[in-house]
């Protein structure tokens, strides 16, 4: 068999900011290399990262993975790959104009702040190289800031984009009348909230306010390639990534 | 006079996201109106960010500025903006490739990461909707870790894109051989540091190590129309926003 023309190059064992260049490609159906599952995931992944590899003549040097590699091209940073590989692979509307892709990328990059990179720094305010025991204090307040205000604020926007009229008339999806990639990105992104904060996720469900935000998260994990998917061994577990539970953050700790 | 095509949404007053967008207008010589100049700035600002607003028939509501209004067109998030506009104005490389567009993006991502967002938590570890005086022992705490480790990660890594193949032989730019929006991304951003942290900056600058990103800085500095800008009263002042000098936030302070 052929090589897949696609790697992703990610750290191993996680679901982590990888997991959403995983979904794309599996709700896509196309072939990926995901060198995380390999021997050699890390000194693989560390020789495009470290300080002495200065890129080469068609790609400029990267900070940090994920990496998606596309035959000798490559590139980092998640929204920007979401971006390029949602194009790649039909994740955006039929003849999507200019315009269209500019609000996506735009969804994108609200969604991945407020519920992956803000849902991360909840229980890593100071900084990601410490561990979290030693910023425990400031994590609990740090994360009933995010419950009580952040967390709802996005909701909310999030159900205003699926009331708006640039959003699926005819079904769940956030833009344009078919799934997208950003669908995956809200997917994933509340798979993860809703792991971290289970209490919390389970109010904000029961409120009723954001009923369309539920919905479309059930309709993506119910796509067929995607439910195979979370049900195989490819998926991996949730742990010490970006979603993460934790006993003390949370709500009903937080806020006794 | 014809009503400039292009139009700013953003926040009164201050050195902030918005000031980005500014200087690539001002760079390509592009007329644009700045709302935040309007007596109904704030108003105007709220049509758009309001839980009402469900945007219309052709753009998604968004949930905050900066905002970037191009005739009836309009899109938010800051990087998504630049990328836009970058392809507008002809601050991408000539004939740039898709792929191009792709690695510029990455820089710009990378770039507003490390010294943008991560510039403004360090005064705000805890919640933007909290003042200062009541986290500061937690911005304490996190700008020591900026100061120490992250900056001068991000440092590194801007020295290694001006060390690569992809970045200019004969000049000082970060990608390709003329001025891109992603210099104007990094000129920017190294001013705003330098004002927030004069003597880790300065320290820094001594060191020897960053070369080509301080010269990148002067070089941008040094463009005819941004060094008009620069000296005008359209050059806002640094204020209570992403950039901020606090005096207990200082590296001679913190590593006492």
């Amino acid at each position: 068999m052929a090589q897949p023309e696609y790697e992703l190059i990610y750290w191993p064992k996680l679901i982590g900011r990888g997991e959403f260049i995983r979904l794309v490609f599996e709700e896509a159906g196309t072939a990926y290399t995901d060198s995380s599952r390999q021997p050699d995931a890390i000194p693989h992944l560390i020789s495009f990262t470290s300080t002495s590899n200065k890129g080469d003549a068609r790609n400029p040097p990267v900070l940090a993975c994920p990496i998606l590699k596309h035959g000798d091209f490559y590139i980092s940073q998640l929204p920007n790959i979401l971006l390029y590989l949602g194009q790649q692979l039909g994740l955006v509307p039929d003849g999507a104009a200019t315009h269209a892709l500019f609000h996506m990328n735009a969804i994108a990059l609200t969604l991945l702040e407020g519920l992956c990179d803000e849902a991360h720094d909840s229980h890593h305010p100071i900084a990601s190289s410490i561990y979290y025991e030693e910023q425990k204090d400031e994590a609990a307040r740090r994360t009933r800031e995010y419950l009580s205000k952040r967390l709802p604020q996005f909701m909310t926007y999030i159900q205003r984009l699926l009331e708006a009229e640039t959003s699926a008339q005819h079904g769940p999806w956030l833009y344009g009348e078919k799934l997208t990639y950003i669908d995956i990105v809200l997917f994933q992104c509340i798979d993860g909230v809703e792991y971290a904060f289970p209490s919390a996720v389970k109010r904000l469900r029961e409120s009723g306010l954001y009923n369309a935000v539920f919905e479309l998260h059930q309709a993506v994990m119910q796509r067929p390639r995607i439910k195979e998917y979370l049900a195989s061994e490819r998926r991996n577990k949730y742990g010490e990534c970006i979603w993460r539970f934790y006993p003390d953050l949370q709500e009903e700790v937080l806020m006794k």
